[in-house]
């Protein structure tokens, strides 16, 4: 999908969402043209009924299409603007190795280091109001990234997929839920925002 | 990838577990022959040091292939297994849109119905050591499900795709929960149970 319509998609989205910044990261990365919408969840946006009529779900990243049609879930939408690039691997069992971490951001790693930052960061919940089980969860979150980066420079086949994408997300803002990052993660998120051209925060 | 090997695949599974249920309900469905591990969660047969060896993520399903690879990750593993089947709309946006499901069920579903399920029927906690959140979360995702099946037969595009597989694996055991189906999403499971040929408990 990387012809250009005259009339960009529109990305509801939160400045402040890792979700978010996946949808921005590979539309600016193939240089798809949009529009984007600033969706606070804070100030529930995202739950005014307008926004409902969108999206059910009442969540951000939702990307509306020129002809109407809208997509909700970052992951399903990356998948969709990146078909046909380099950035989903040709060969299929490459491709499976890349879908199997897209589900593991959504369902173990998002859950913790993203949950995390939000109550600290955002919520600004004092310490002894956050689940302590958030944290051994997310160490062993980037225990078992950084184990697996041990000799690899990218999470699927020494190149940039989807996979690195989704992970880098909420990755490297880890350090905004006072999470240190290992070595070779801290190594992998730099270079993952050299490839994408990342200067600073989204 | 329904060539059959005369070496079967392993899913290693727990037969009380809706993810695991999806990959069995897909190899089934598509005649894929399988050797199945019967795999405890409760036992803890998931944190071995053989399986952990196996996946580092400590989870299951997971399968091995004949020729020594691993994949985790259940809707990873039902997209692998379905490549090529009708069971992944060709047309891009159709399958768009069966992704947004997918990681949606991940993300909103499984960690509602299927958490809920798992204290109740499995822990057996008593209703004051639930966490109170989760009703509403039930409630909600399950209006959501309802609100799309009105006048709709499948999830994706009027016919069976991983999409309907994927929400059928915990929506079915809901009742476990205490959760009582809305008619709609009654139609609709047993409409799939059918399809899939599923007579009791997998």
């Amino acid at each position: 999908m990387t012809t250009q319509s005259p009339v960009p998609m529109t990305i509801y989205g939160d400045s402040i969402s890792g979700n978010c910044h996946k949808v921005k990261f590979v539309a600016d990365y193939l240089g798809i043209p949009y529009l984007w919408i600033e969706t606070s969840v804070l100030q529930k946006e995202t739950r005014t009924p307008e926004f409902l009529a969108l999206n059910p779900a009442g969540q951000v990243p939702l990307v509306a299409f020129p002809d109407g049609r809208v997509l909700a879930q970052s992951n399903a939408i990356m998948l969709h603007l990146a078909e046909g690039s380099a950035l989903i691997p040709a060969e299929p069992f490459a491709r499976a190795q890349m879908f199997q971490w897209l589900f593991w951001e959504q369902y173990s790693h998002e859950t913790a280091v993203a949950v995390l930052r939000f109550r600290k960061a955002f919520l600004k919940l004092p310490e002894c109001e956050i689940d302590p089980a958030l944290w051994p969860r997310c160490t062993a979150v980037l225990a078992l990234m950084e184990n697996h980066l041990v000799q690899r420079r990218y999470f699927v086949d020494e190149t940039l997929s989807l996979a690195d994408i989704a992970l880098l997300a909420y990755t490297r803002l880890a350090p905004e839920a006072g999470l240190a990052l290992p070595p070779e993660i801290a190594r992998w998120v730099k270079r993952i925002e050299v490839d994408l051209k990342i200067t600073a925060q989204p």
